[in-house]
């Protein structure tokens, strides 16, 4: 369409790509497993100190416009939380957004030009291509390292920012950004890893970025670390969040760390918050309801790890299903609570990733998303957020498939 | 500093320039009086029915993502609003969004490449500006008229639309934005003005945009008219929201309304969906209670009349008492609750409306905004929210700092 901008045709998002499949099977009385969007209190609700907390928010009238870059009960209770991260966050070294969506959005708002470019790593968070490309971006990118558990080829980016920096295009890389642990991989990175991401962002000059919205959501003995932790002296912005840790997505808070105070830091945060001065607010009762249940220290380890023990069973109960697949092989997730197996579409006489979802969708009524959706064509992602029998159903159906199309 | 983009210059919100005034006034203090940002749940609580039907979606745990697009309960509570205007709506016609913020997002993310223009009237709500510029636009500005109560001058905006189309720019023109009723000066749109500009639009196939988030709010026995009601097969958008009709501003619920069906108003729709499709979802709880609140109509008719006759007496009291300022002269509001006073600077010795503002600030410990914010100097804007007793005491502090200066 003519009235339409040329950045429109970015706003995609291959998580959704199938839900007019999906509805038009349930319309037809088939039961769907939708294994598509990682939804946690659809399986796991909002625990009730923070529901209570919210609703004496709302009943106390907190309901006008909050602070636009944030309420300050909620930058307390975020500087408190990073204090165990070593971080001394003031209230100016926090942004409140709606979602850590709304902060990928600021950060691409603030840093990109036409032309310019972001370190992304595949597989990504399907969001990140659209925010960057509608600003104008372009991803140059890195890969995660499925035979090293999906961690980052070090040697492989440092080779790439060097020729980047040789011939003078490393200027126009705006930011890097990792998600740890991952989604769509579940990885929990290594601390040496990340250690070394650090090393190469202050040695190239270029702004390090964390989407750590599952810093809490980690099990089977893996240990997370913050690039905060770790990244004294260097620029770098952490993504966090209500949406997973505090089991709220449908709530949009999220927030952006900005701890340095060099110029960059100090740029970064200013401009994170002149964007949020032209929305006005986030959602002010969401946000001191987030505030409280961080503040509740005991209630919500509690509840986290009630949730993540649950979660990590689903995840270890899928893996062993996946395991008696030959036709496909799936790292070990240690946190968040997706699997992203890899497809022999050969064995299966498949031309492509999408094909094997589509067909998956049509014949098993599962509903799971395309690896290309992330940049990793040849994998699938599902979520292991079900309860076991549902689990059980979707795996044996996936499995099923797998089993009658490599005969 | 070298790593921000070009457009986040344009990230500015005049609303809040002088809040480091303020809040350093009252930290010596002195009672600063802020008139500076219409947040009527300050005023106003936000109604009892309305807050319950929020507890109870918190307490349903209905805290999960939304459709991106919208709940279907919203959705069916705005068409069935709608119907009062004169519109038959389907789900697919309406997208929800973070307040009518995020409208004004996805709008220009929608529409405007670098080098387009939309035509905005003076004086407008002050981000629709920056919102614009984001995305590489700029205005085409036309002006509501002050000497005909800040209605339109519609030979003008036919001259410029005449002289665009001859030139060949008009089709860089993506849309036309009106307020009604308007912020800041509290104008309710003639109905015959309506009607020209929607023919305006006709004629020269621009898409027409009307901000109607106060369509409620409408007193002194004046009467609006949607756009929706006169645009049947012309393409159009009404954006609208719970934050002032429902007295919710902190909830940031907003939508946006597409009700034609030609091929433009698809792709808008459709861009305005996918927009929302890469932000995931909007607040879930608050969408639920907007809907309930939109269902009741005895309960919200009740409450909104009766802050509407409560807005009404303070505006008009304000009114009252700005007459005997013979340094102002003010346009009557029949709508919203804001005053958009002309400032004699002449009189008074000032250089411009930032200077009368400031300086009101410092010596009197009234904060209002510069008109100029607005795009219409020699002005500003105050809210008439406060009770009696403080609008009182804030407008003799402006009557005296008037009086002191034109000496």
């Amino acid at each position: 369409m003519a009235i339409l901008s040329e950045r429109a045709k970015h706003a995609v998002n291959a998580l959704h790509e199938e839900n007019a499949i999906a509805e038009q099977l349930e319309r037809k009385g088939k039961k769907v497993i939708r294994l598509n969007q990682g939804d946690p209190p659809l399986y796991f609700p909002t625990p009730e100190y923070m529901i209570e907390e919210h609703v004496r928010a709302l009943r106390e009238r907190k309901t006008s416009y909050a602070q636009f870059s944030g309420e300050p009960e909620l930058k307390e209770a975020i500087a408190k939380r990073y204090r165990k991260h070593g971080l001394r966050l003031g209230h100016e070294d926090v942004v409140v957004t709606a979602g850590v969506s709304e902060a990928l959005q600021f950060l691409n708002q603030s840093l990109i030009d036409r032309g310019d470019g972001a370190i992304l790593f595949r597989p990504y968070y399907a969001p990140y291509v659209p925010h960057l490309r509608i600003s104008g971006g372009a991803p140059v990118f890195e890969n995660y390292d499925e035979k090293d558990g999906w961690n980052i080829e070090l040697g492989h980016v440092e080779g790439s920012l060097r020729r980047m920096r040789k011939e003078g295009r490393l200027r126009k890389v705006k930011y890097m950004l990792i998600t740890n642990p991952n989604n769509p991989t579940g990885t929990v990175l290594r601390h040496s890893v990340i250690k070394e991401i650090v090393d190469l962002a202050s040695e190239y000059g270029v702004l390090l970025v964390s989407d750590e919205i599952y810093d809490e959501i980690v099990y089977n003995g893996a240990a997370f670390t913050s690039i905060g932790r770790l990244a004294r002296g260097v620029p770098h912005v952490i993504l966090n969040g209500a949406s997973k840790n505090f089991d709220a997505t449908g709530l949009r808070v999220g927030y952006a760390v900005v701890p340095e105070h060099d110029k960059a830091s100090e740029a970064v945060k200013l401009a994170f918050s002149n964007f949020a001065s032209i929305r006005i607010s986030a959602n002010r009762p969401a946000q001191l309801a987030l505030a409280a249940a961080m503040e509740n220290g005991a209630q919500h380890n509690e509840a986290v790890t009630r949730m993540t023990i649950g979660i990590a069973q689903r995840v270890n109960y899928a893996m062993k299903l996946l395991k008696e697949n030959p036709h496909l092989s799936t790292v070990q997730p240690n946190g968040a609570f997706y699997l992203f197996p890899r497809i022999d579409l050969k064995a299966m006489r498949m031309g492509d990733d999408a094909t094997f979802t589509r067909k998956l969708l049509l014949e098993e009524h599962v509903q799971v998303v395309r690896g290309s959706g992330f940049g990793s064509p040849g994998h699938f992602r599902m979520i292991a957020l079900p309860p076991k029998e549902d689990l059980e159903l979707a795996i044996k159906r996936i499995n099923r498939f797998c089993k009658r199309h490599a005969r």
